[in-house]
């Protein structure tokens, strides 16, 4: 393979013209798409319209005149489409963080309300951090034990014990791009009396999600990664039909009132998902956030998700058969798992030495990925606007790098206070 | 008093270039500033360039070399100014409604970690919603009872009771304006044992807020209203530093992490008011909202927020004189304290009939302050862009409604969505 064969697999993908959506920076190859998404062409004039028009001319009408007391619901509704869940199961608002202890709590309550004996919520131990934190908070709070399993072949057998309340997983996960068989480990929570909370951080955008087909129970995600939304874009959260409205969340604020404006001194859950929302949402993101979705929406006539799974597949396969063809021999060990069913839309390799240094010198070159503490160099794959040649090209840079040693050099060894 | 007086006013008004920071829309009086702050002229620009240059073509590198890392705590600090906090001590996150949450987590497990026996959280029945929803989710979590005073004389006998953990109070009342004593408060709680909360939404860049001096425990408030941070801008937390370290509130997300970047699967909070971060910040929002405190901040050459206090003070006695002489037998019942060390910075009247269809008939003539249920017409003053001018006008606009009874027209009788 060469890079005249990435070309012509350019030339005959049917998704080509998606990545016309986007600003992208010129001189870049940008293979971190799974940390911050680029910008939509049609992002910075809608961000524009809010503040010039919508906030600056029309002022606090624009509540109603411009709809933006129903934008949690309207963005979320647009998403729902791209996760498997059903109209107004879904809604946009604070952050992923604040979402998981929303749906924690009401997992913990609905579980334990059945079998209030059960005081476990497991995860993986190397599971997102942030999801850790909040679970770590929450079993202190409600006298439960989070337990965190080494390995994905340990999850089940943990169910099987009876006493789990709750199991805590992200669908990919942030720094191997391992994916879970979300039917399979959702079926066997059920099986073993437990409610299961999938965080889609890495999978919502970038690959098809079913969470209604799958039966999960609760769901969140991330807003700014594979769905375009800009630098913290607000998350979204989804809750199955079945549960939504067994539980008040504690995070009770005036969205997620059944009458906001009545200005009621007693709190009164709206129905349905709309109760999971808490304080005033921010505005200016929610719309810069529709942009993205529209971006991944865009996919629907080409095929959809599935589409872009099809062409996410690819480029990771052609990623990791060009680093295996063309730097193999360079102490890269690839940690993603080669199955398509087992990966998500990223490509992670290990390397004992040197692997920050190694990325910052592909950053200097306009390749960028990232580098996750302590030995991971990872690339993300957006299949809305990543080609053939950009994996071609981002392997010969790190063929260069290799080779030449170039990462050696002082200045890629320096650490930023951001990595 | 006539319009000639109002013009000399602000002839020799020293604040009165403070006004050229907004872009104000052509035609309209807006009295609801309170409510959503008019737009700072530095701020689409600002806007546009987070959107294009730092997301656009910078990408993931903008959390270090845009420093968006550091929003939260660079805000906090500007904001600190404001409200009579020390640097360090203020950040920038989420909304009102959780940072409520994380302070109310706090002060009841420091209250009761010295008393277990208190269990009530003292609040007022028209303190503001949310603030409510929130109170009475955590007193029902923590096995607390939410206690709800129905006037402000009511307030130190139930503190002497001995059982307060926490009194939770707005500075400002969104209704009636009126303006509680923080200092007299804070001590009479203290003086029983009680750790006092604020929230600062209706009082944060209107008037002197002295955090500090005042000796309060916890502080949070609003970015969108006197503020200017556009439609749904962060919120802010401030707890004072003889407790920040003694508690880890539960909404432990990675950004206040002692290392966030290091991705430990174990939570380690921040020292220090980092530890109230919870998820990733809205960072198109921030940048928004340091636009906003930066018009308010403006005012420091000029004598600062207490030069803005007397001018704001000027205007609402203004209002209030002139509704009087011009609208004093037109059925309003002034519930806004006429005391200057009582009252906000906004004016409310009561009205048997007709308030809602009022507020749209000034709205109609461009006039714009809103309506609360059930019978309050709320007209908020912004000193930094309002002139004894529109104060005259906006007076005027109320006798012709009021005297042709324009707001017994069906279009101005139906309800929006939101009113």
């Amino acid at each position: 393979m060469n890079r005249s064969d990435c070309q012509a697999l350019d030339a005959e993908d049917p998704l080509a013209r998606l990545r016309e959506q986007f600003a992208l920076p010129a001189g870049k190859i940008y293979l971190d798409g799974n940390s911050l998404g680029v910008l939509p062409k049609a992002t910075p004039a809608r961000v524009a319209e809010v503040v010039l028009r919508e906030w600056g001319e029309h002022l606090i009408e624009s509540w109603n005149t411009a709809h933006w007391i129903d934008l949690p619901q309207r963005v979320g509704n647009k998403l729902a489409i791209l996760v498997g869940a059903g109209p107004d199961e879904l809604v946009v608002a604070d952050s992923t963080s604040v979402n998981l202890f929303k749906v924690l709590s009401a997992a913990l309550a609905i579980a334990r309300s059945d079998s209030p004996q059960r005081r476990a919520i497991v995860s993986e131990r190397d599971n997102f951090p942030t999801d850790l934190y909040i679970a770590e908070s929450m079993a202190r709070d409600r006298g439960c034990d989070l337990m965190l399993v080494d390995a994905p072949e340990q999850i089940e057998p943990r169910l099987a014990r009876g006493d789990v309340a709750v199991l805590m997983l992200t669908q990919v996960n942030y720094r191997t791009g391992r994916l879970h068989d979300m039917a399979a480990l959702t079926r066997a929570a059920h099986a073993s009396g437990t409610l299961a909370i999938w965080d889609l951080a890495h999978s919502a955008g970038a690959l098809p999600v079913h969470l209604k087909r799958d039966d999960a129970d609760f769901a969140i995600g991330c807003g700014y990664k594979y769905l375009n939304g800009g630098p913290g874009a607000p998350a979204f959260v989804w809750v199955h039909p079945r549960h939504v409205d067994r539980f008040v969340q504690p995070l009770s604020g005036w969205m997620g009132h059944a009458a906001p404006f009545a200005f009621d001194p007693g709190y009164a859950p709206a129905g349905g998902i709309s109760r999971f929302l808490c304080g005033t949402p921010p505005v200016i993101q929610m719309a810069a956030l529709e942009c993205g979705v529209d971006t991944v929406l865009a996919a629907e006539p080409l095929g959809g998700i599935a589409a872009l799974r099809t062409k996410s597949l690819a480029l990771t396969d052609c990623f990791m058969r060009l680093v295996a063809e063309r730097c193999g021999d360079r102490g890269l060990t690839l940690v993603t798992p080669r199955d398509a069913d087992r990966r998500g839309s990223q490509v992670s390799y290990a390397r004992a030495e040197g692997g920050y240094a190694i990325v910052q010198a592909l950053i200097a070159r306009g390749v960028v990925g990232d580098f996750r503490a302590p030995d991971i160099l990872r690339f993300g794959f957006t299949p809305l606007y990543l080609r053939f040649v950009d994996v071609w090209d981002a392997v010969e840079h790190l063929r260069q790098v290799l080779d030449k040693e170039e990462w050696q050099q002082e200045r890629f060894n320096r650490k930023a206070a951001v990595t």
